[in-house]
């Protein structure tokens, strides 16, 4: 028997309550640990400082402009465009209304999500550092934990807000209409949440990703490479905003990247359940939605079981974690499919769905593998990015880059495996439609919610990083002895390869995220124009609009990176002031100013982030515009350009993030090489060539690159919100 | 009254036959200048030595290859291929006999163009320096005409040949087929022609360009950074082989760049005119090779015009020439329109065609200017990146970066208008085919000519780029007096601009020219189905075919700059052999062995250039056979596929051209600007940053990005060759 409506519902809104229930309880058992010696609270007490004082101005600004872009979409839905005989309700003040209320609460949730999770990041280091003092595993379990309040809270109230607007709107069916007809139209109604939410997240993780590495560069350049001072040294007025750049960047903007993914994701393969519903029924609608629910349980219990030994590598009990989650996660799904996906119609598919699935797993399997293999100095790439700084900075750079392009081709291919495999095992699911095999959209759907299934458990090893590298700085600025500093410098070495991962793996989900993304925009599209759309790239226009959508991730990275530079340069020059009016800073008998560097980063980082998020907002919207008024009304150019300028941008965006990701790992690690005493090891010149490439890598690895992320994905939610202006 | 096709062939040919005896007749006037002292012919039989040795050798690693594929392409159609009722012609031995032969002719003459200019340009070398012991003007004019003889022998090479195939063919019409419609079918049988000149200009501008770039980074690196002795040096072993590396790799490897433009573009743009046979006859399809001999005229008077006196700016004297090329060719093209194109049933289709040369002739200029703002020292970005050098390398390749992916924006916009306007023109042009406007991508094919009329003078230009730099080269390296290394030093600046604009001018161009290929592909491919055919993206095997696509520029680009590291490095290690087992070098009483540096490069580079070379005949091979066989019978995903993958590969390829080329020259002029004093000028550390971003630009600027053009190209000609094997 299938289930009903109420019954999914009350799973999905149960587990997704329950999990924030438990994050506060994780919270509370963070919290409930030592808070260390008051030499690492004076540390910590600015790092928490400063990060919240950032957020609260990033948090306002984003604010400010999200309010315009409701306004926007209020009076451009409401009052400038005309209602469309197709509109999913035929009162455009109420359909505006819909569109811009969820607009609204996709950003607050995704800013509640964000902030909360740095909340508690910020609380956790210390407690990492205090941790540190006592064992290993105390110190690896509280980083996951804090770590896992934030994977948790980011999913749940990314299920809680899709979820809890279905419900909620599920009693509105206008008269008339019922329930089964109203179900399909609800997704077409709150795709202003993933909107809001990824207007937020690309926001978050732009400014959060200019202020970590301006703050990281700036004092790198000038305390390494000029005073000669090491990292996290206390001398250095910019060490505070590194440390608070760490949870700025990595924690907060990830946790709103992951927050719209699984947002955007649920969303999208909502609308393609739309087309199955004659065979599904309610089911497919909410089928992502229970797997997202389903997958945060297996997260929790996946966090739970993490723990290891004094000597062994917690890199590999975080590791046997995510595959406990990853297998959990294969089972709850294969019992969702056949609960949920079995139907006398096709009694194949619910097996074929759930193979598909498997092919989501696999792909983030594979995901990791491939990462690490490019990123990490056992293997080849690292290694000859390594052997070439022995000739300087020029040939470091060349090969940098050189790996940085290669790495580039295993995950295309794992894509194009995953998503023809996937298409073709839905499509031979024996679902037909009008006498057509149908399940082929659907199928690559269920591989992306496979694929996210286990986002709980990757966005708190996400999070770890940042903890414990903030955790290494207060040791080693509050003068821990060096026993201590050795176990949280182990833990920080492995969250550099678990933040590599997780960039692996946000890449490959916005990958198939994004393609089910445009899938579920030509859905609407036909659903307004009631017919057919292709995407016809032989057409000029759509060919250019091609060619514009790749220039925008050119353009975007541009500023990106430039952004990084020119913040880093205003705390290039602050620091260089208070060495030179106050050169007690540097004999150790003056305290430096770190709160004005704090600050000037802080400014840097809002006002760079305006123009490459404006870019692009309105880069697409003059595209479907330019074109519809340029095409003939019956043609459809403006929804057929714009979706050529969405996928090229996907395409282009995929490659470029990944040579980016990559190349800014594979630099890191092909230092930390050198570092551990090859080629002349540390001060050698091959090492100082190694910085330079390191150096570069920083904006490439944690600016651009992330932000690339949450750009395909913005361009696929603005898109899907705008769709019934291009026509 | 239109004109009849045998009054048409006889311009085109006799224009081709009267340019290259021209070029002859220029060849003749450039030896006759003095050859300069006897030390000066030292260094130049050095040069000649090597580079002769080098092309001698690649030509026949070339060959090799060639008559793999030429076996491959007999065997495929005429053994393996079934015949459709749609091939052009139906004995299928038949068929494969002209795609192969016109193949094998295509490479030959691509070969035969490029040795030939670059055996008149390593001779024109020392005859301008020479001349400039006498006058500015006399050494300008001896590099201008030394470098149009290769343009004039390239252009009208490849027009001799397509024109040439399409003459004698036209006398093979089948019984029973009248001439008509056999001239119709011609432009698909001499496909192989354009492809052969792709394949041989892809391993000519890979090979030379890896060669020109491990010479030049070798030298480079091992002289100037670790011995301190300045460039072009006598006692450096490697400085022969960097001379000899400027005329392969620009001279030989841009020669065959160009001849396969114009002979795919002819070749693209005769398949688009036999669409609106019914419209023109005979005339639309041989209108592309009319207006490649009109252009090759106009590009002779525009060549013969320049002249400077001895205190005036060079570059304003090669303006001038172009300008007036420019103009020429407009006027040509305006009576060719109206000659030509001038129909009673589209009374104003002519000038509409018109509109759209001048399109494409707008389009050119705009490439030289936005070069010009992107790598000249005069602009913003050049001078940012100097800039940022102060803070050391790391700042400067970051700007470099940001420099180089924003410099992709304008030329996109460019490309846009260019394109979607021209097409509004040609569709505007009151041509219809079953009741439909059909002119639009005639328009856009028409836009091309009149961006490529003016190829003949570009070539000169370029190639007087490293003709200038020869000069110099051998000026310093045998000691002449200051005034006289003053003029050659004015002259090669001058060429190293000429040498960006020509790199935008065949970006530009190769956009152009794309789009028309696969307009052409997806012509053939509806000939050869006999049906309609769209690229649509929303497939997902056809979004996958775009991700690789778009991949198969990162992974080549990865592929060719790291071959240059490599043979770099090669370079270095015989240097400093030589230097440590010679001491007598450094102390000038030594002569170095400078034969084993050429030796060693001429190996490395052509071992190289195999692999990515392979890479891009085989993947869209493998890209159409897999989805061939994935897909149905009567899908044709297979040609759909190939057209996505070819489509977003050229997408991205532009990207990244841009992207290389414009920041290496940014790059590179930055240095040359610290070096004209600012930042501490010469032997600063802000000089030092910029000499690793130079460094990391020149396999950029010089080996990946103009490879890319040819890909572009190569692409499009393979899946022409291709298509009837995709279906």
């Amino acid at each position: 028997m299938p289930p009903t409506q109420s019954t999914l519902l009350w799973i999905i809104l149960g587990a997704s309550v329950g999990a924030l229930i438990f994050a506060v309880g994780l919270a509370r058992w963070v919290l409930a640990r030592s808070a260390g010696t008051p030499a690492m609270r004076v540390i910590s007490d600015a790092i928490q400082e400063g990060a919240e004082a950032y957020l609260a101005r990033q948090y306002k600004t984003i604010a400010v402009l999200a309010v315009l872009v409701a306004a926007a979409l209020g009076i451009g839905y409401g009052v400038l465009r005309t209602s469309l005989a197709t509109d999913p309700v035929n009162d455009r003040t109420v359909f505006a209304f819909f569109i811009t209320v969820s607009f609204l609460l996709g950003a607050l949730s995704s800013g509640v999500a964000g902030f909360m999770g740095m909340w508690v990041s910020i609380r956790t280091n210390i407690r990492v550092a205090a941790a540190a003092t006592t064992s290993l595993n105390a110190a690896l379990q509280t980083a996951l934990r804090g770590g896992a309040v934030s994977g948790l809270f980011t999913v749940a109230m990314s299920l809680l807000g899709v979820g809890g607007l279905f419900a909620v709107l599920s009693n509105f069916a206008p008269a008339g209409v019922d329930a089964g007809a109203w179900a399909q139209k609800i997704p077409f109604l709150i795709v202003g949440y993933a909107f809001g939410a990824s207007f937020v997240a690309l926001f978050a993780q732009l400014g959060g990703g200019i202020y970590t590495k301006a703050a990281d560069v700036g004092a790198d350049l000038v305390g390494k490479v000029e005073a000669g001072i090491p990292e996290d040294d206390p001398r250095n007025p910019a060490v505070i905003a590194d440390l608070v750049g760490d949870n700025v960047g990595d924690c907060a903007g990830r946790g709103a990247d992951l927050f719209e993914s699984t947002a955007a994701e649920n969303i999208g393969a909502m609308i393609l359940g739309v087309i199955l519903f004659r065979t599904f029924g309610v089911s497919g609608i909410l089928f992502p939605l229970v797997i997202g629910a389903l997958g945060l349980i297996c997260s929790i219990i996946g966090v739970m079981t993490v723990s290891t030994k004094e000597d062994a590598d917690p890199m590999a009990a975080l590791n046997r974690g995510y595959y406990i989650t990853s297998v959990l996660v294969s089972v709850a799904i294969f019992f969702a499919c056949k609960w949920m996906l079995n139907t006398p119609d096709a009694p194949d598919a619910w097996w074929h769905f759930f193979a598909c699935a498997m092919v989501g797993v696999a792909t983030s399997i594979a995901f990791v593998f491939i990462t690490q293999y490019y990123t990490e100095y056992r293997y080849r790439p690292v290694l000859s990015i390594a052997e070439a700084s022995q000739t300087g900075p020029a040939t470091n750079i060349i090969m940098g880059i050189s790996v940085g392009m290669e790495s580039t081709v295993l995950p295309v291919i794992t894509i194009a495996i995953a998503l023809v495999s996937s298409f073709m095992l839905g499509k031979a699911s024996g679902i037909m439609i009008d006498g057509k095999a149908a399940g082929g959209l659907f199928g690559t759907a269920v591989a992306t919610m496979g694929m996210l299934g286990t986002a709980g458990y990757i966005l708190a090893m996400d999070v770890f990083g940042p903890i414990t590298d903030n955790a290494g700085g207060i040791v080693e600025m509050s003068q821990q002895p060096a026993n201590i500093r050795e176990k949280t410098d182990r833990l920080d070495s492995v969250g550099n390869t678990t933040k590599a991962l997780t960039k692996g793996y946000a890449i490959g989900s916005a990958a198939l995220a994004a393609f089910l993304l445009f899938s579920a925009y030509l859905d609407e599209v036909k659903n307004y124009i009631n017919g057919e759309i292709h995407v016809d790239l032989s057409k000029p226009q759509v060919f250019v609009s091609a060619l514009l959508g790749g220039m925008l991730v050119f353009w975007f990275s541009s500023l990106a990176i430039r952004a990084v530079s020119k913040a880093a340069q205003s705390v290039i020059n602050e620091v260089r002031r208070q060495f030179r009016e106050h050169p007690g800073i540097m004999k150790g008998t003056e305290k430096p100013d770190y709160g004005r560097c704090v600050d000037i980063v802080t400014v840097g980082a809002l006002k760079a982030m305006v123009l490459p998020g404006a870019l692009v907002l309105l880069f697409p919207i003059a595209v479907g515009l330019t074109f519809k008024y340029l095409g003939g009304p019956s043609e459809h150019l403006g929804a057929e350009a714009v979706a050529g300028f969405l996928m090229i941008a996907t395409v282009v965006g995929i490659l470029m993030a990944g040579f980016l990701n990559n190349g800014g790992g594979a630099w890191d690690n092909a230092k930390k090489y050198i570092e551990t005493g090859v080629y002349g090891g540390k001060k050698s010149d091959a090492h100082k060539a190694a910085v330079v490439g390191d150096t570069v890598g920083d904006p490439f690895k944690d600016t651009a690159g992330p932000s690339l992320h949450v750009l395909i994905k913005l361009l696929s939610t603005i898109t899907l919100v705008l769709a019934p202006l291009f026509i």
